[in-house]
């Protein structure tokens, strides 16, 4: 066995990469790096006891190249009695959709791909090729576009079921090997967007680095990247915790963040929870950079009232809290049939409403205002649910005259920003019910009440502290 | 006033870098960056009513450029109406003493004269000419060199007395800033060495990084060690807290980890404490390097016995503890003159002993062994404490015959590594007390006893948790 294959032995073995009778698929492209993982694990895999599959993804993004980098794929895994197929993805069409770019669609789209085809073919680890030099590149890439301390992540020897065993080598070791053992490999066709940011890093700036710092500045970095991606980790559980203990998110998908135990933790702490609120708002890791991060900051601390974040998000103070959400709620109109539920999905909610006899009608507790009773006889159907409107008012229980809900919902300090999640039930003659507030005195049980209607409202999903 | 003195002006501001009536010392070299800096501060001193006095460093290094630099440097002060001294520094002497690199040496020094000047002379602040070009420099620098989260600190606005009102500045607009304003400047005679890095980062390194990047990658780097360096001191922060309560310093100095408590944290923060405890322990800010910390990490996790990590610091696993320490201590032979107080300073304590009556003997607490009562008529002056020698034998109190030192120690599962640190007290006929254990069984009372003989040893230092 030669030295190299021994490395990449020792470095499963310490990382525990791969375990005995584990099948591993190798994302294999033909390209150097991918070549000389598959024949290095090819030379272990029967002292070691796992199993192998090499599979080639087909980016359709140059389709001569690819045809050519199959056959040779499937040329090199038959040669070695490795199983083989392809994958087909459409990165270009994946790319529109998702409005990605073709080398961000690549690189989500083969993770997603290489994930499925592991779960549906039952391998426990997905092999990739990257070597040390690369992951210099990377970090040298990322510092320099532009990244937190969370950028330098994703570049470790495993997580989850990625692997990559060869995160040790050096490209010059891995050129070598291919050398040494005759083994030809393609030039690799994808990523050519990548690569050329690579090559100019590669080629240019690294060698000038190298030149004054020694190569020992490749393993500073790796060991700094290494210290900070754990230290990211620690925080970024710290900060989960911290969300879960100051914010809630409504029924419409707002995340509301209560300030006064928000403003107590350290601005580090801060910045991470704004972070990870502003990427679970945006359905997007690494959404949020640091620039929007402080102005969220300055909404917090009251310098900034409202301001946006791209991707649509709102971040707004009101009344002690801070709401951020991607859109406003546009409650549609509904009508709501007595005995039956009306699903209400825009606040993840549903509305159930029956008939029921006066003496069951104390209720024991009024859930806020979730469950209400109303004289059925005072009400003229059909019921309907909708948003406020502009300039709506009603007659609340227990006072005389009509209030506007407005000033109605302003004295009791409901938020600005999350009164289009609150709907009214309406009948023919105006405002029966504000939703979790209160309901119309005209409409008031009394001695005479002979048939009750019990609305309530309830949260089909789970309503409590956020999850992020 | 011009664009970049309105500029500095709101840095000035926005980072509360001067308050008003303070007085600011400004480290005058003569070259292009203080010499700027001076200027656009006497253009802001009188509407921002701040004192200003510049102070120019004479390292000693280059006898003859410095003569110039003092002369450009009292003429543009007197030009200026500002107050100027020259401070002398014996680099040379102190890199010697300190042994440090020149570079080095001439850094610490020239923070430590300056803030001595600012006390004397009752200055508040201590402006320096680093700017954003400066700072992205030594980002570069220390990530190609080697460093921690903790590397990229000390390079922010103000930190103490420490301000950089030109932290926002490019090096172009300074030199700008000297053309517009017909400033000359002279070219700074110190440094040479770290010159020739930066020159290289500078003038070959960070041109082709923008070149490929785009000017924001000066931004995008200082934007991440901001919030790297937050999350450094909040980490620090955490890692001090941490070491309060799991560690204890032992008399002699040794630092000792519980390391039941210590295996419940998170990599990353056992990484932060052991970091910050081997910094205590060489006595230096930044001693240990990554490899030190993960093989302390081995001896705390049991991988690894004992080791040695630089400056003559020893890290060992003892009996579910870890002991770090600079050095074995040598406990000198002294005589115990009763009546009289004895100091151990090896050992950072006293020994007093004094003759009481019988009847007072009673103690009601032997605060862990470290009061002891003896018949004094049993025993045969001087008394002497010295450290346990090889082959020591004691017949302990409740005991038939002689124990080994050693194997009673053991027994009372004392750690090895702090037995250095465990005085015995010895009479003409052999030892009387070991320390902190047990007392002799000669030497017991009984009710024939007429004379008491208390000895007491003390910290003179607090004993008591660890502060870092």
């Amino acid at each position: 066995m030669t030295e190299i294959v021994e490395n990449v032995r020792n470095d499963i073995e310490k990382g525990q990469l791969i375990k005995g009778n584990e099948k591993v698929l190798v994302a294999f492209s033909g390209g150097p790096d991918s070549t000389a993982l598959l024949h290095i694990l090819r030379c272990l895999s029967e002292d070691m006891k796992f199993q192998l599959g090499a599979c080639y993804i087909n980016h359709k993004i140059r389709p001569r190249a690819v045809r050519k980098e199959i056959s040779f794929c499937s040329d090199f895994c038959h040669h070695l009695n490795i199983p083989f197929f392809v994958a087909e993805a459409d990165i270009p069409a994946f790319a529109r959709e998702s409005r990605l770019s073709l080398e961000q669609a690549g690189r989500e789209f083969r993770y997603l791909i290489l994930k499925r085809i592991a779960d549906e073919d039952g391998y426990d680890k997905i092999a990739l090729g990257h070597h040390r030099d690369d992951i210099v590149e990377t970090i040298l890439f990322r510092l320099f576009r532009g990244t937190g301390p969370q950028g330098l992540l994703g570049i470790k020897p495993s997580k989850d079921k990625i692997i990559r065993p060869l995160h040790n080598l050096s490209r010059a070791q891995i050129e070598k090997y291919l050398k040494k053992n005759k083994l030809p490999s393609m030039l690799d066709s994808t990523n050519r967007q990548s690569e050329y940011s690579r090559n100019y890093l590669r080629n240019k700036i690294i060698p000038l680095i190298e030149k004054k710092f020694g190569i020992g500045f490749r393993r500073a970095l790796l060991t700094y990247a290494a210290i900070v991606s754990d230290e990211d980790r620690l925080l970024k559980g710290v900060a989960v915790q911290i969300i879960s203990e100051i914010s809630t998110t409504t029924p419409g998908g707002k995340i509301v963040v209560d300030l006064k135990p928000f403003g107590t933790y350290d601005r580090a702490l801060r910045r991470r929870v704004i972070k990870l609120i502003l990427e679970t708002a945006a359905g997007k890791t690494g959404f949020g950079d640091f620039d929007d991060v402080e102005r969220v900051l300055g909404v917090a601390d009251g310098t900034l009232k409202a301001i946006h974040v791209g991707s649509g998000i709102t971040v707004a103070r009101d009344k002690g809290k801070m709401v951020i959400f991607g859109r406003k709620i546009a409650l549609a109109k509904r009508e709501l049939e007595v005995g039956k539920k009306t699903a209400v999905p825009e606040i993840s909610s549903e509305v159930r409403s029956r008939l029921i006899l006066p003496k069951k009608s104390r209720l024991k507790t009024q859930k806020k205002g979730q469950v209400v009773n109303l004289d059925f006889e005072k009400i003229i159907l059909p019921l309907i649910l909708r948003k406020i409107e502009p300039g709506d008012r009603f007659s609340p229980l227990g006072m005389t005259g009509t209030r506007k809900i407005g000033d109605f919902l302003t004295d009791r300090k409901a938020g600005k920003y999350i009164r289009d999640e609150i709907p009214v039930v309406a009948d023919q003659k105006g405002i029966i019910w504000l939703v979790g507030y209160q309901i119309a005195e005209r409409c008031k049980l009394d001695n005479k009440t002979r048939k009750v209607l019990e609305i309530e409202i309830r949260r089909t999903k789970h309503a409590g502290k956020n999850q992020v």
